[in-house]
């Protein structure tokens, strides 16, 4: 499926980077660890970062029930959400072609308050998972007056882009033969050793790391 | 010097992981590789990434010269930048307090186009050592052509927050004697090995990786 090139999320510049299929644009959304949210508040607009959660062509928001930026997002009828990934640095042998590797994706979405208690659950549920994939069920269960205490609000894609740098420099010809050294420094995110809590049962040590933490731990060696 | 609470960029929620201080708020942008910037474009606010550099309480932001957002942001004389450190995972007993461990800085500012050419040049400079440091230095020196085709807007900070998210989890009372582990998963981001370039005088096999690289090699370890 193609959501754009779009009326507000055509790439303008570097179109070769450009992508607007939505398998790329929403595996960019879900690799993601927050996204940033654009509204109108009190005139100026604002860049909030926020977690973010997907199912299909949908993405979830949530916040507490009077955050301004996602009130103001319903107001209008639509947003602007934006993930986007760092990869490290491609070093030209220009400063002009020198940047960032990175990978970003940027949508425009109608938006919808979910106020149904079931389909709120299942979602906020699945907020706890896109912190950390399987630990939802490892948590004590929601409460009510925690549900009702939390705005979620689901943006129904209508349009996307996906803008990828990647792979060896662009440099100019002219400056191919230059003795600068050129190329790509990858980087990743790492996660290092857990920090358990010291307080109520955690006080005893007998707690066991859970599989969702082991997971993600063995998983990136 | 503090640049808050303001208008617009007050925190309304957990003030107590708020901060107001110019020095703390400017340090998140300093580590970030990137920022956001917020603007109306064809009336939908649009949040996109783009690199910044800093020089006391101005940033700057560059793109090409017919960018939407930049030119939207000068057009309405001001903007929201912000800059978002991913720190890890808290993990609570509770879904609820679950999230992640981050650093973020929300400015506002007055924008004004940067035409100086000298001081264009200067900034541009400072662009390239802040995707690395040092960088500037080693590259070839930008041509008048491609600081033409540049444009550099200036951005005084007029207000800005952080709010800052770390620690062992927040916990309610009622949960902390529930067999469930709780934590923080502690991430950062690492560089892995150089990929050099292959092409033009790269192919030799005989330049050397350069300062700035083996620097930030050498800092992370």
């Amino acid at each position: 499926m193609k959501l754009g090139p779009g009326e507000h999320t055509r790439v303008r510049r570097l179109p070769k980077k450009a992508s607007y299929d939505a398998d790329t644009i929403f595996a960019i959304f879900d690799e993601a660890r927050f996204c940033h949210v654009a509204a109108v508040v009190d005139g100026v607009a604002l860049a909030l970062p926020t977690l973010h959660a997907r199912e299909g062509d949908t993405l979830y928001l949530h916040a507490s029930q009077s955050n301004a930026v996602l009130r103001a997002a319903l107001a209008a009828g639509r947003v602007c959400v934006t993930a986007t990934l760092y990869d490290g640095l491609r070093l030209a042998r220009s400063g002009f072609e020198s940047s960032i590797a990175y990978r970003s994706a940027v949508v425009v979405g109608t938006t919808l308050e979910v106020t149904d208690p079931e389909a709120k659950a299942s979602i906020l549920h699945s907020f706890v998972d896109a912190v950390l994939p399987g630990r939802a069920a490892e948590v004590r269960p929601m409460t009510a007056r925690e549900q009702q205490l939390t705005l979620v609000v689901a943006v129904s894609v209508t349009e996307g882009s996906a803008k990828i740098s990647a792979g060896p420099t662009d440099d100019f010809p002219e400056d191919l033969d230059l003795p600068i050294w050129s190329g790509v420094l990858p980087a990743r995110l790492l996660f290092g050793d857990p920090q358990p809590s010291s307080d109520g049962a955690m006080a005893t040590g007998e707690i066991l790391l859970p599989t969702s933490v082991r997971r993600v731990l063995e998983g990136q060696q």
